[in-house]
């Protein structure tokens, strides 16, 4: 198949259908628009539903509904409209039922702005709803991530039967980059837990109330364990020239592309730095961490935000070696030049003392 | 004034208006019914407004709506009902409107059951709403806190002109004490940002809208600046025989209450045990933990959750001690006899090595 | 094809779907349930979408935009409902948009009880939304009209541009009788002035705004002409011996039938005796009723309701004949008992004088 | 006391304050905003409640509490908002639920125009809510009868326990005329029946809900039985020289001002005309329009519509009189040259025939 040039934003949803996502409701919201405007036009073509609903609140609790007759299923906003979502994901996630929400990330609490920001970390990969459970969050780079991650999202929102989120940020949405989808579709299928209105799935029940203190606790041990298993087995990160890294940077999305940009010049002025990019944001590639730790002296996480994932790096390493944290805010993107000071700092720092005796 | 027998819910109430709060916009739901109920009998009696909305969606909108014209307002919910409040309190937050929301938490995510549980901390704490923003969070652990967390809340969310939440389990919204309240009431006061409706206060504005990319990173940094003040300014925490603790016990709401006599009866087996109790969730108290670190050698986090709390009493510490998690979860709560088990676990465990050998 | 035995409401399902109906948006109600039961069942086997709304109010304006889209659309709901659906009725018909809503009627004002009533009669075909518009009405009287005049619906909705109800009582849409449907299918086509997201429709503009005054009035006065013209073509009763009648008994739905049997009692007693039912309720038969009016010598309007219908009669009739009027609400329907004894009452007012002085 | 000057929509808040309204829950819409406005204003001041809803589906059902309640309540709307209340009104009315709500029509159906029309009259006055219901409809036609009309229709609220409507056209709401308040206000006081969260209110109920089908049939036989009561006490029209009219025009609100100009002008050429302006709607004054009809030749109702009003002339008359009907709409008004040259026309044709020939 040839690639075809395109937003981020669109190879989701081409990408959703071949995964065999058959409905989609939402609301647009910029900069996460073209997602719902592309999902009217597609899934239609394939004899899918596309719904634009009164509210994102409608939105997630139509996804519940789906969902539960065993659709693959998706919405998409941006950080007001998934704020609304939160009671409806925590249910499904508390019902144990699959669906793929699509985060891009506008800046700012409240209204804020249309530029791109990474401030929504918390709410996604925390768990901005009430109770005790996860979702699994996805954190594409570029287009073509857009499109293998959105595959992999309904695939392990199956295999362990919860709301899987993509966060990206706005530039990953908007930008066009060339892409290519796999050659087969996935064609639907019926999960044999679903209530899909026939004889054989009456006896079926989708709940997530458990009036009975054990069987409350029993029930969310359950969603605990499985989660423990996606941690072994699905955890993921990038490694990029970290094998001999001194210094490394920490970005996900945009960001980590300004990393490795940045890493090329340092490495060119000699310094050891590499980028350890997270591609799973829930579950956190701990492990990862802690091996490229046991060479590197320095980590330094760069977002535009506040300042939320580096919380689960310096819990990844757990004191074992120190975490920097350069923010941007408000759709700026952390500079070239910014970057590239930090590292050369951070170099300088985790000199040997000889060497930096040397220096003077 | 003598003491009055009365639940945490209702002690929340009366404690709000005497604070000056003189609006209340809610939605009934177990274990925080009884505030809504009392709200609706004494604010008309103050001649204040209650009002049953729509939703929970609709409720903090009307808490935006009462802040801006400088009224002290709150509102009360559990899990799901924050939830739906999570957009709201990022309006609010960046548009640094002061509010009180209470949070009394129930069991499970989805619909779960009505049992007490912890599991709304990362909902709470982190943030459930989108963006870069805090709110401050309290947590009070008997009826009488219940009382005077409330009145410090509504003062802190003016100081900081932030969402204030009260973050409390449902044994402690049900269970009831005896409660003394401050001989003098606040009078409600119109701060001189607040949009009245009169013409002095024509030309304020609120607003969480920054289309400028620098207006907004600007903004954000101030959120921030703000919230670094209170953490240094605000932070609480209740020290319980740590002294000489070796074991430190971490707990809030109703957990701290059995921590508290297990500590009792562990030092009567001779085991040096302490309790730290979080009263303020964020800031969280880092500076506490960090000096009985000194003297201590592990911490023991006991939550209702599947482990929420437990990451920032890591983050405090920093691989300084280890951190040991008990958690129990469905509205059950953890038993003298299991905390009792654990501390005994790790008093042998952190005895030094020839004590060690001198019990074999 | 074979007759078959079906509920009033799952008739209408059919006969929609074999008229092209490919989308229904609605949400359950006694006594209409089976509707959406059968929707949801049936729609998505031929390609169509199901969706149960968040509520009415979100279902008319999911018609507004499937209707805008130029797919054959429909709902269904009771008083309640209809009611929350009146702002977008008025859309609709201001935007002249066709679509069908049936109207299964309940018992009462507010909640009232699931028991059927023709209360809401005055609410669909006076019009119950704001602003100078006008549906079109059709009452069944059998399961075999539900099919049939749904099938009419569709086809009217579409020739007038413009909203059609079927209102029937509760009884008509719960009963069960034999009925036929059609051996061919209506394909969805799409109106050339739809708005289809395809490029030759990109000109085209759905829309109820008219700013400009003098703009208004004459797109009020094209809906004026619209109905006039479907007054002279589309109005229809059913006349049962009118032929000879001097009593007129008057009455749709449940009704008619009992009017019919009490025709063939008072027929053995010799009475003239006939039934004049309305099948368009708007445009209201007047011509049928004027022709009628011209040997009858007495009207006698049956209704379960506190007489709507009974004054489109009068409004027919002009004053030249009498008018009589017996109701029964709250879902008790008329007795056969009762309405002979009223057709024994005006046959023996309407004997000419020597006749009555006869039977001295 | 002196007159003020103001617009209608603020005559009928301050009136509704001093007939003892404390409790006020609305949305803004031109041309009825200003209502909003004063209500958010003036209520807090005497110690109300004003509240800016979600939506007109919530206002409506804030008025069911707080009348439940026993508090005098009022919204404001124009006639999309007004559709959206007609599920409520009509809860209201079957609840038997005293409140007032003003509708200041705007042009259209749909989304239309901001002028003025009266195009709502048959949702307002034959019931666009759903079952067998009515409310009390009072038409002003002066900034003084705003203020005077909403004190009548708080004390009809109270009397028969009816939700009564103020229906007026844009012109009304939005022009400037002197006004005069009464020098006494109404306190407000508890009715006995009130849901009043006291010990004694608590056998009270508010419900519109009676599954027994013949005591549905005997509560709506109830509701009818006083609105028969009030169509005796209640019915209200002006006669504006009408003693000795053969020409009799018909029309309300602004309408009824042209009639009265164009009736001084056609007097002036030896026309007898006059003007007959009912001033309630529902229920309509027909004992007078008979009255006037024994002397009068013909009627000619002009109304801001398609023909609404005209059908319960039509019925009040029953065909002993013919009715014409002029009507204008979009926000065009009926200009005095139209209205005279129907006048002269019909003032010819009901001539004797003798002096037609004279005239020849």
């Amino acid at each position: 198949m040839r690639k075809q040039l395109m937003k981020g934003n669109e190879a989701i949803v081409k990408s959703a259908i071949l995964a065999g996502c058959r409905a989609f409701y939402g609301y647009p919201i910029t900069p996460a628009s073209e997602i719902t405007e592309a999902a009217a036009l597609y899934l239609p073509q394939v004899g899918g539903t596309f719904l634009q609903a009164e509210s994102e609140v409608a939105s997630i609790n139509m996804l519940y509904g789906a969902a539960s007759a065993g659709v693959r299923v998706m919405t998409s906003s941006s950080g007001p409209g998934i704020s609304l979502m939160q009671e409806g994901i925590s249910y499904m996630a508390g019902a144990e039922l699959p669906c793929v929400i699509a985060d891009i990330m506008r800046g700012g609490p409240g209204l804020g702005n249309i530029g791109g920001e990474q401030g929504d970390y918390h709410q996604v990969v925390k768990g901005g709803g009430h109770g005790n459970y996860h979702t699994i969050v996805l954190a594409p780079h570029s287009v073509q991530e857009m499109a293998d991650l959105t595959a992999l999202a309904f695939e392990l929102a199956d295999r362990y039967r919860t709301p899987v989120v993509l966060l990206a940020d706005g530039f990953i949405g908007q930008m066009m980059e060339p892409v290519e989808f796999p050659q087969t579709a996935t064609a639907p299928q019926l999960p044999e837990w679903a209530v899909a209105g026939t004889a054989e799935s009456r006896g079926n029940l989708i709940n997530s109330l458990f009036m009975d203190i054990d069987g409350l606790e029993e029930h969310e041990r359950k969603l605990e364990a499985k989660f423990r298993i996606a941690e072994e087995h699905e955890a993921r990160a990038e490694e990029w020239q970290t094998d001999d890294a001194e210094v490394v940077l920490v970005g996900y999305g945009i960001v980590a592309r300004i990393l490795k940009a940045v890493t090329a010049q340092a490495r060119a002025e000699g310094i050891k730095v590499g980028v350890l990019r997270p591609i799973t944001l829930y579950p956190f590639p701990n492990a990862q961490f802690q091996r490229v730790a046991r060479r590197a002296s320095v980590f330094a996480v760069v977002e535009m935000s506040n300042g939320q994932m580096v919380d689960d790096v310096r819990l990844a390493l757990n004191g074992s070696r120190p975490v920097e944290f350069l923010g941007r805010m408000g759709g700026n993107v952390p500079s070239h030049k910014e970057v590239l000071a930090l590292v050369r700092k951070l170099a300088r720092s985790c000199q040997p003392a000889e060497e930096q005796m040397a220096n003077v």
